[in-house]
Formats: structure tokens, C-alpha cells, sequence
């Protein structure tokens, strides 16, 4: 199945499935139906089916979805059946929370190593790791191959670091810098922007 | 308009829509079009018409949206024509991150204050803020009328204060911890998710 036939706004929600399954299951959970994760989720039951059925048959009509299953599926089709290491650009606090970050175990992730062009900071720790110097940077992703890297600099040298990157063969950018990244077409970048989360939040306050 | 009626994926999808015409404000955009919006956004066109056909009629056929006026009618919708106060619970890297964010301003938010239990941590600084005594939480937000918390504790505080939040008042809760919160159902929780995030984006990646 191609890639490029699906929406990308129903690519967005499989992880958010992927999520809700797997919080079932650690809820000693085996089996699920489209109406309880989309009351989980405030997505409606149609909804879910029809995201799912684009991508083959999940379950059967009256039995639900059988959640392992389904959560192994999903992972596979997200390509998080494995582990892909991460490099954390920025040692700031929000790079040392992401070095210590503990929401990563068993879904697909592992921060890998932590880069900052302060010299105060390169070679001392943040969390398990030895922060990098970011002059090394292009060449230690390009020798490791690693295609995933968190960005979390100052919004005023966002740009010309994800420059660096795609140069050295990265291929998603997770961008908390609070600008739009301009990359080629083959690289993705998703946003970290909690106002735009308190936004959907407040459309709900009277 | 009865907020009831509206999808909540449909919601969540303003607060995306006025981050791109805010942007094509900054460009010194005067309008645009579902066209463009959907190929800055990876949205079709089609869905974005029909998203903001649901709240009232804002361009016309064949000369699009007035930048400003959408996003000004959008900012009214989302309630987000003023400015909430909120308060940060945590301080730790993440609530420091974001007693410094910079990427709130004109988008209806402030941080107005920041909690943590740790003594050491009370009283000094994380940003322009003086860290306040959690165990003060409760009466400073109800006093206040502080209806929005983004919490950045350790994950096995979390429950135990977002009850205390809701008691105090508290209507959106954004929360960084990696669990799932229980809540009353007319408080709102938001999660920020970096894996969610690169999940969507390593589909991409063969």
C-alpha cells in the first residue's frame, strides 16, 4: 500500500490510537471496541473505523478489536515496531527535561545523545548523558545514521540548525522553537505548541 | 451557536489554522485562501471549508478569507480574544522552559505565577517569576479566578495535584507528565505528547 494515498491527518491520529491501546493493555485490558476508544478519545466510533479500514481489517463486526493485535499493527504501519535513536539539539531546559524523559520506554524511541554549543555546558551531564559539542553534530548523526532529532534551541538559530541536520540526513524534526521551519519536502517537521493545545481547551470555558 | 454541535477534532484544528493566518499576518499577508492554508498545513482545501463553515461564513466565493478578519473571528471562537492567566505547576525543566516561553504572546495566554513543593525551590527565580509554595496553590487560584494550569510534575504527582487544581477552580489543565488524568467531565485536559509527534512523522520515513 502506498504511503502517499492516505491523509495526513488520519496518519496523525494512529498515534493517538496507538496511545489509548496501549494504556488499555496496561490496564490488563484484551479487547476493545471503536465506540469505548472513541469515547476514550472524543473521536466518534465512525470515525475510527473508517481511519483504521485504510489500512486493512482490524477486527470483526460484533467482536471488536483484539488490542495487542491491533497495537502491533499500528506500530508496524507507524514504523515504531523497533527503536529509533533521537538527538536532542539543545541542552536548555527544555533539552535536559527531553534527556530525562521517560514517556519514550516501549513506544518506539530513545534519545541517543544531546548536543549545545555552550562551552559550559558541552561535557557535563544531562540526565544519563555527556552533552556533545554541537560543532560535531553533523558528523556524528551522519556516522550513527540517525534520521530523528528533537529541536530544542532558541527560536533565533532554529533555522539554520535544521539546516545542518537535513544536510546530515536527518529526516524528522521535532521543532519546540516557537517559528515554522523551512525544509525540503522529504523532511518532516511537526510543532511543539502548547497554545495551541490551551486554545482548543478554552474554546470549551464559558 | 451551541459549542455542544461541533466535533472536537474540528475544534482542534482552529487553533492550527490561526497559527498559520497569524503567520501570514508577521509575512504582511492580506489574504488568502483554502487552497493555500491546506498546502501550508497538509489539510485539503475541502476540509477547511467545511471546518469553518460549521462557525459562520467568512470568505467569498472565488475571493477568499480576509487574513485579518479570520483571525480575528477565530480568536473570539476559541476565546482567545483576551488574555487567560495561567499558572505553571512545577518547576522543574519544563515549568522553567515555559516561565520563560516566548511563544504565548498575542495568542490569548500568560503565565501569571509558578508553583513547586520544594523548599529549596521556593522563593528563587524561574524566569521573570518568584516560585511560589505549592501548598499556597489552591488559595492563590481560587482567589485569582485562574481557570488554566499547565502542569510539569513528576508523572506520580500528577493525579494527586490535578484533583487539587480542579477543586481550586481550574477548567484546562495542559499536562506534560506522561499519564493519563482523571478529571471531571467539564474540566478539559490536554496532553503534550512528543512520541505522538514522531510517530506521525516516522510513517514517513522507509
Amino acid at each position: 500500500m502506498s504511503a502517499k494515498l492516505i491523509p495526513d491527518i488520519v496518519v496523525g491520529r494512529l498515534p493517538v490510537y496507538l496511545r489509548a491501546l496501549q494504556r488499555m493493555l496496561s490496564e490488563g485490558r484484551r479487547v476493545t471496541s471503536s465506540q469505548e476508544l472513541g469515547e476514550r478519545l472524543g473521536i466518534s466510533a465512525a470515525q475510527i473505523r473508517k481511519d483504521l479500514s485504510q489500512f486493512g481489517e482490524f477486527g470483526k463486526q460484533g467482536t471488536g478489536y483484539t488490542i495487542e493485535y491491533l497495537a502491533e499493527r499500528l506500530k508496524t504501519i507507524l514504523h515504531v515496531d523497533g527503536v529509533w535513536d533521537v538527538a536532542v539539539i539543545g541542552a536548555g531546559d527544555i533539552g535536559s527535561a527531553l534527556a530525562r524523559y521517560e514517556g519514550m520506554n516501549n513506544r518506539g524511541f530513545r534519545v541517543a545523545m544531546i548536543f549545545d554549543s555552550d562551552p559550559e555546558k558541552i561535557g557535563t551531564k544531562a540526565g544519563a548523558f555527556t552533552i556533545l559539542d554541537s560543532s560535531d553534530m553533523a558528523n556524528v548523526i551522519k556516522e550513527q545514521g540517525i534520521k530523528v532529532a528533537m529541536l530544542s534551541v532558541p527560536a533565533s538559530a532554529a533555522q539554520k540548525i535544521a539546516e545542518v541536520l537535513v544536510d546530515a540526513g536527518i529526516k524528522a524534526i521535532l521543532n519546540y522553537a516557537p517559528i515554522n521551519l523551512n525544509v525540503p519536502a522529504n523532511v518532516r517537521v511537526q510543532h511543539i505548541d502548547p497554545v495551541s493545545h490551551l486554545q482548543r481547551m478554552t474554546y470549551y470555558i464559558e
